[in-house]
C-alpha cells in the first residue's frame, strides 16, 4: 500500500490527466439569482461586487499605503478588491518580518532611540511617497510618528524600511511627511507646542518659550535616505499646526501648514478650569502658515539658523526680518490644506465650520508682492487679509475635514465627520454637485493619487474613523471601516466595506500599481537594511565557523530542507553571532529561523543575510528550525544549539542513531529514486515541448527545478560513493537525500505545468 | 462666511433633505455586462462574486480564528466575505491594543517568561475553540507557541489574551492546542525531542536521555483558565511528536498523536552527514500514538507520576504498564490525525506517501482489549498491527497533509502539498470523488467547523503556504493565500483569493457567528485582563492625584474629547503610575493615551481600566494626548506631563493665555448655543416621532445622546455661574464647552436618524 511505486505511478497520472480538468469541472452550478436571493443581495450590489471582486491571480489597478495609526507600522492594500497585502513593519517589532530580531531590522530601530530611551512603538498618520514633477513615483514612502516625533523612510523595491530619524526639537508632530514636488525636502510639522530645547519650562512661560515648528528633511535619493546634516528647522508660534502640504506649479516653493488653538489656550479641567476642547475652539479663525521653503533652504545654507539640541532652526525673527513667513486666517480648528493638482488653489476645511475655503495663491503672492498685510500675530509674523486672499466659500457640510481631487477639472470631494457623510464639489464655481452617506465619521479621504500633480480618478476611499455596527462584532475594541466609493460617474456609489483589522488608519496614498517595480530576490548574501553586501554572507559548501575578537561566527545558509549547520555547539558564557544566507533563488521562497528560549525570528528571504547575535547564557539543549513552511519537508529543516556547561568539554562527534541501514534498503531507494526520474523526465517533457520560455514566470520555475536536479545529482553522487565502499548505510541516507531533492523537482515542475495549462501554452511546432 | 448661524442652517437642511437621498441618488449606472467586460470576469467570476461579496453592514456567517504563525497573533476574518477583522495580540507586544504596553496585559506577557526571559514573540500554529458535546461552542479559544512551548487563552467575550502557561518540560512543541470534547483538557504534544529536564546533555545520549511529551492542561471553564496545578504530561519516545485530536463519541477518553523521524535520526551536513530531512524520512512508517487520557488523569490524580521541574510526568514505564499508551504505524511523515464526527474513525494522511489512511476505533479497541500486538518499539510500547486497524487506504494524491470533514455523511477534504490541490473522497466507501487545482502548496484545510462532531459543510478553506504570483508584488517577502472554496455542490467550486498580510498562518477554526456574543463594553472601571472590577477605577469627577508608598497615582477619565487631568506635573525620578477608565457608554468609543518619550499606547475600550507605570527619569515637558480618533475634537484631548528637575519648585497653577473674552464674545456663544439647541430638539422630535425603540442600535445612541446633553447641561450650569459673577472669560470657555457636547449630541443623533431611515422605521401612531 506505501510502496515508492505508488508515488511514481500516481504522478504519472496527475501530470497526464489532470490541468484545467479541476477548472472545467466544476459547473456553472446554481444560478445567480438564486445566491443573489439567498444572500439578499440587490442588483446594485451585484454590480458593486462585480466593480470590486478580482478573481483568483487578477491584479489591482491600485495599490494604497495606509498609515497603521498607534500600531506603528503601514498597511498595504489594493483597489478595487480592497485586500489587504501586507503590513510593513516600522516602528513597532514585527517577528514575522524578523523586524527588531534580526541585527541588521534592530539597528534600524535603534536610530529611533530618542534621549537615549528605546520606543517600541509609533503613532503612524500620513504616508508621503517620492514624488517626480509633483507626481508620485513609487520609489520611497515616508511616514511619521505623531507620539515620538520620527520619519521612518521604507524603499518600495523591498517594503523595508530602511531609516528612522528622530526629530532634534519637536516632541509632538502631525503634519509629515509631505514630500516636494521633487522629493527634494520631505516636511514634518509639530502639534502640541513645547520648548523646543529638552529641558522643563512651566506652563506659565507658555507664550514666551513654548514652541511649533516645521522641519525640512533632506532627501538623498540616490542614497535612499534622509540626511539630517542637510536639513533644518523653523521656529513657529506655539499654536498647535498640524496638517501640512507642498505648493506645485505656480505655488512651487511654498508650503503651508494650517494650525488650531491659535487661543493659545491651557487646560486644567481637574482644577476647574475649562477643558483644553473649550478653550482650544472658541475663536472663530486659527491660522494657515506660509513658508517660502526655498528661500529658507538658502537661509539655512547662508547660516541664518541657530543651533538647538546640535539641529539648525531659522528663529521667528529672521523669517519674519527675511520675508519668508505669512499668516492667514481660516476657518477654525482645520484639517489638511490641500493643493490643487495645477497648484494654483489651497482648500482649506475648518471642521468647526460648515465651509471649505478655495484659497486663490495669485492673490495671496500680489498681497506679499504688494506687502498688503491686515496685521500682524503676536510673534510679529504678517497676516495677511482672509476675504483678499480667497477665491471661494462653500458650505459643504457638517465638520469637514479633508480635500482629494479627481481626475475631472475642478472637483474635488471633501470629507464630513459629523453629517457622516462625502461632498463632491466644483472649486472652480463653487457648486456643491454630490453627497453620499458614510458609516461612520470619515476622518480623511483618498482619492487615486488624489493630491498629485495628476490625479487618477476612479475611486475614493473614506478612512472612516468609527464602525460600530458595520461588521460581526469582535469585542469591544473594533476595526475601522474604509469605505471604496466609485466616482467614475456624475453620482458617488459605494463599492465596498473594509475593516481595519489592526491599528487605526489616518491617512493613505494610493498609487498606479503600475509604478511599482518591487524585487522578487536579493542579490546573493544581501544586507536589506543596509542596501549591499553583507560581510556575513557565504555560499553553500562554504559554510563555516569562526571565533572572533571573543565571538563565536557562524556563516550558514538555508535552502529546502535544510539549515547548515544542522548542530552548533558552544559554551555557557559564550557570545554567539549567527548569519543565515538564504541560497534560494526560487520566488516567495523565504525561510524563518527560530531557536527555543532566545527571542528570535528571522524572515531571510531568497538572496538576505540575516543575522542574530545572543549570549548563550544557560547550559541546555535549545532545537531550532525554519518557521516558514517552505516545502513539504519543512518541519524536517531543524538543528540543535547545545550549550556546555562551563568547564565541560565538548561532546565527540558521534551521535546516537535509531536506524542502519542495509544493501536491501539501499536498493529499494535507488529503485524508487529511478522511477521517480522517470516521471520527472516525462514532466520535463511536457514542459520542453511547449512554448515555456514565452512564460516568464515559467522560465523562473524551471531555473528553480534545475538548481534542485543539480542538488539531487550532488546526493547521488555521494550515494553512489558511499555505495562503492560498502557503507550502505550512508548510501541510503544519501539516496533519500537524492529523492527529497526528486520530490521538490516533481513539485516545481506541477507548478509549471499547472501554470502552462492555465495560461494556454502551445506545443512547438 | 463664518457665522455659527450657517451651522445651525445646515444642519437643519441635513435632517431634512437627507437621509436615504444619498443612496438612492446614486442610479443603477453602466451595465453589469460593461464593467464584467472591463474587468475581464466570467459568468463564473461574478457568481463567485456574488457568494462572497458583502454588502455595507452585512454580516457574515462564519468567523475564522486563524493561528498568525511567527508573527504571534491570532487572525480573525469573516466566511464568506474574506474580510479580516481582526489581529488579537497573544505572544508578540501590540500598541493599538495597548498589549504589552499597559501594566494589565504586561502581567499577561510576564507569565510567558520562560527561565527569567522575556520572549516577545511565538510562533502560533494551531488554534482550538472551546467545546461542549464535541462541538465548539465560541466560548474560549486556545493557541500555542512551537517556538516556545506555551499555550495562551483568548476570551471571545472580549476577544483579549488572558493567560499564558509556559510548558514546563518542552524545548519545542507542534501539536497544540487541541481540545477534549467537554473542554476538560486542552493537548500540547511536543515536536523536536529534548531532555525533559532543562540541562545539557549531548547528542550522543539522544536514546537514552532525550525525550518527546505531552501535556494535558486542565481548563478551569468557570474561571476562563488553564490550572497548571491540575495539569500533567506524558513522557514519550524521542519520536518528532506532531498534530494530535482527541477522541468523541465512541472514542471518547483517547487521544492521538502522530509523529515523524521515528528513525531517532541525527543531523550533521556541516560535517558530511545526511541532513535531517533525508534521515528523518527514511522508513516507510512513523506511529501515531495512542493515549487513553482519562485513565491517564486517574494515574495522576493517584501520585503515579515523577516530579520533572516541578511539574508531574507519567513516565513510560508507568503507562506501558498501566495500559494507556499504544502505538500504530502510519504512513511516513503525515501532518494531522484527525478523528471523524462520529469519532469511530481517525484519518492519517502521510506527506511522504500518496495514501489517506482510514483507522477504525473499534478495530483498535478490541485489538487492545485482545493484547493483540504486532510487536514493542525500543522504549517497550505495544504496537499495533497496522493492515489490523485500517478500514481503509486511499490514493488521495502527492502529498497528502490534512483533513476536514463536510457536514454530509463520510465526506473528507484533503489537502495535497506537492500536487497543489484538495482531494474529496469518501472515507466510508474509499471512494475519490473530486479534486480541486489550488494556488499554491496547500498546508491545512478547514471547513467549516470541519473537526467537530457536527461539521457545518458549505465552505473550505485551503491555507496555502505559496502566494508566488497570485497578487499584486510586494517584495521578496509574499503575503500567503487562502482560498475560499465552495463545497454546497457536488464540485468544489474556487471562489476567492486571500492575501494573509502578516503572519504565516498554520491551521484556523471556523465558527458559526452566530455562537459568538461578544460584549461591546466592559462594566464601568474594568481590568479586563484579570476579568474583575480594578483596583485603579474612578468615576467622572472623583478624578484624584494620590501619593502612596512612593508612588503618585493618578485616578484619571476618558471621555469625548478630554483627559482629566489636562497636566500632570512631577519631580525628576518620581515614580508614577497613570490609570484611566473609559467612562463612555457608547459603542466603539475605545480612547488611546500616548505620552511623548515614554513608550506607551494605552487602548481604553468603554469602561475599561488601564494603568502605566514609570519613572520620570528626564526633566521636561512632554505632551500626551488620545491617539484615537475619537470624535471631531479628537486633536483637542491632549495634556502636558510636566517632570521638573530636582529641587526645582513647583509652579503655580497660573497658566498663561493668549487670549480672554467679553461679555459680548459670551453673549455670541450662547446665541449660537440657543440656536443649535433648537435644531436638536427637531432631531429628536424626529427620532422619537418613529419607533426607534424597536432599534436596539438607535436605543443605544440615544442613551449616548442622552449622556452628551447631560453634560452640555453642566458646562451650561458652570457658564451661568461664571456670568452671574461677571467672569464672562470663563463664562465663555464653559459654554464654548456645553456648545462641545451639543455638537457631540448631535453627531450622534444624525447617526441614529440615518440609521432609522435605513432600516424603515415608522411613524409613532
Amino acid at each position: 500500500m506505501m510502496k515508492k511505486k505508488s508515488f511514481a505511478k500516481i504522478l504519472t497520472t496527475a501530470t497526464i490527466s489532470l490541468g484545467l480538468a479541476g477548472w472545467a469541472a466544476s459547473a456553472w452550478a446554481g444560478s445567480l439569482e438564486d445566491v443573489m436571493k439567498a444572500r439578499g443581495l440587490t442588483q446594485k450590489d451585484l454590480l458593486a461586487a462585480a466593480k470590486t471582486y478580482t478573481p483568483t491571480g487578477g491584479r489591482d489597478e491600485f495599490l494604497v499605503f495606509s498609515s497603521g495609526g498607534q500600531s506603528g507600522q503601514v498597511m498595504v492594500y489594493g483597489i478595487p478588491s480592497m485586500r489587504i497585502l501586507k503590513y510593513i513593519a516600522v516602528f513597532t517589532p514585527e517577528p514575522w518580518q524578523g523586524y527588531g530580531f534580526d541585527d541588521e531590522s534592530k539597528a534600524v530601530l535603534a536610530q529611533g532611540k530618542i534621549k537615549g530611551k528605546t520606543i517600541n512603538f509609533g503613532d503612524t498618520h500620513h504616508p508621503g511617497i517620492t514624488e517626480t514633477n509633483g507626481d508620485t513615483d513609487g520609489e520611497f514612502l515616508f511616514i511619521n510618528d505623531k507620539a515620538n516625533p520620527r520619519m521612518a523612510v521604507i524603499d518600495l523595491k523591498d517594503f523595508e524600511t530602511k531609516q528612522i530619524v528622530v526629530n532634534p526639537i519637536m516632541k509632538s508632530e502631525h503634519g509629515g511627511a509631505f514630500v516636494s514636488p521633487n522629493s527634494d525636502y520631505v516636511m514634518e510639522a509639530s502639534q502640541y507646542p513645547a520648548p523646543l530645547e529638552n529641558g522643563y519650562v512651566p506652563l506659565s512661560k507658555f507664550n514666551e518659550k513654548y514652541r511649533g515648528a516645521v522641519t525640512y528633511w533632506k532627501f538623498d535619493r540616490k542614497k535612499g535616505r534622509l540626511d539630517p546634516s542637510k536639513s533644518f528647522s523653523l521656529e513657529l508660534p506655539p499654536y498647535s499646526q498640524d496638517l501640512s502640504d507642498f505648493g506645485k506649479g505656480p505655488s512651487d516653493g511654498w508650503s503651508f501648514t494650517n494650525s488650531f488653538c491659535t487661543e493659545r489656550y491651557i487646560g486644567g479641567i481637574e482644577k476647574g478650569r475649562p477643558p483644553f476642547e473649550a478653550g482650544c475652539s472658541q475663536k472663530d479663525t486659527d491660522f494657515v502658515h506660509m513658508v517660502n521653503w526655498k528661500k529658507a533652504a538658502e537661509l539655512f545654507k547662508a547660516g541664518k539658523t541657530t543651533m538647538i539640541n546640535g539641529h539648525p532652526v531659522i528663529m521667528m525673527d529672521t523669517a519674519v526680518k527675511e520675508g519668508i513667513l505669512f499668516l492667514i486666517p481660516e476657518p477654525k480648528s482645520p484639517h489638511g490644506v490641500d493643493v490643487t493638482p495645477d497648484g494654483k488653489f489651497f482648500i482649506i476645511a475648518g471642521k468647526l465650520d460648515t465651509h471649505a475655503s478655495v484659497y486663490s495663491f495669485a492673490k495671496i503672492k500680489a498681497l506679499i508682492d504688494a506687502k498688503d498685510y491686515a496685521g500682524k500675530d503676536p510673534y510679529g509674523i504678517p497676516i495677511l487679509d482672509l476675504k483678499k486672499t480667497l477665491h471661494t466659500q462653500v458650505q459643504v457640510g457638517l465638520g469637514p475635514l479633508h480635500n482629494q481631487y479627481d481626475s475631472k477639472e475642478c472637483i474635488v470631494y471633501t470629507s464630513i465627520y459629523v453629517d457622516s457623510q462625502i461632498t463632491k464639489w466644483n472649486y472652480c464655481t463653487g457648486k456643491v454637485l454630490d453627497k453620499i452617506n458614510i458609516h461612520y465619521n470619515v476622518g480623511h479621504l483618498m482619492a487615486m493619487e488624489g493630491d498629485t500633480a495628476h490625479p487618477k480618478g476612479k475611486y475614493l476611499v473614506s478612512l472612516n474613523k468609527l464602525a460600530i455596527d458595520r461588521f460581526n462584532p469582535v469585542g469591544p475594541l473594533h476595526p475601522q471601516n474604509h469605505q471604496l466609493i466609485d466616482i467614475s460617474g456624475d453620482k458617488m456609489q459605494l463599492l465596498y466595506d473594509m475593516p481595519v483589522p489592526l491599528g487605526e488608519p489616518h491617512y493613505a496614498v494610493a498609487i498606479q500599481a503600475s509604478k511599482l517595480k518591487p524585487k522578487v530576490r536579493y542579490k546573493l548574501g544581501w544586507n536589506s537594511r543596509e542596501d549591499k553586501k553583507s560581510i556575513w554572507r557565504t555560499r553553500p559548501g562554504r559554510e563555516k565557523i569562526v571565533k572572533k575578537d571573543g565571538v563565536t561566527h557562524v556563516y550558514g545558509t538555508l535552502i529546502r530542507s535544510h539549515i547548515t549547520p544542522e548542530i552548533i555547539e558552544v559554551e555557557e558564557g559564550e557570545k554567539v553571532s549567527l548569519h543565515f544566507t538564504n541560497v534560494e533563488r526560487a520566488q516567495d521562497e523565504t525561510h524563518g529561523f527560530a531557536i527555543n528560549n532566545f527571542n528570535v525570528n528571522l524572515s531571510v528571504e531568497p538572496g538576505k543575510t540575516a543575522s542574530f547575535t545572543f549570549t548563550a547564557d544557560k547550559p541546555g539543549v535549545y532545537p531550532y528550525y525554519c518557521t516558514e513552511f517552505c516545502s513539504a519537508l519543512h518541519l524536517e529543516m531543524q538543528g540543535y544549539l547545545l550549550v556546555r556547561p562551563k568547564g565541560v568539554k565538548a561532546s565527540d562527534a558521534a551521535v546516537s542513531e535509531g536506524q542502519t541501514y542495509t544493501k536491501a534498503d539501499y536498493d529499494k531507494q535507488i529503485k524508487n529514486n529511478v522511477a521517480t526520474q522517470g516521471v520527472i523526465d516525462s514532466v520535463v517533457g511536457y514542459i520542453t515541448a511547449r512554448n515555456f520560455k514565452s512564460f516568464k514566470s515559467v522560465v523562473a520555475l524551471v531555473e528553480d527545478a534545475t538548481d534542485q536536479l543539480n542538488f539531487a545529482a550532488d546526493a547521488k553522487k555521494k550515494s553512489e560513493e558511499f555505495a562503492a565502499k560498502g557503507d550502505y548505510n550512508n548510501a541510503t541516507l544519501w539516496a533519500q537525500q537524492w529523492f527529497q531533492y526528486q520530490v521538490k523537482t516533481a513539485d516545481i515542475g506541477l507548478r509549471a505545468k499547472t501554470y502552462l495549462d492555465e495560461h494556454g501554452a502551445v506545443v512547438n511546432k
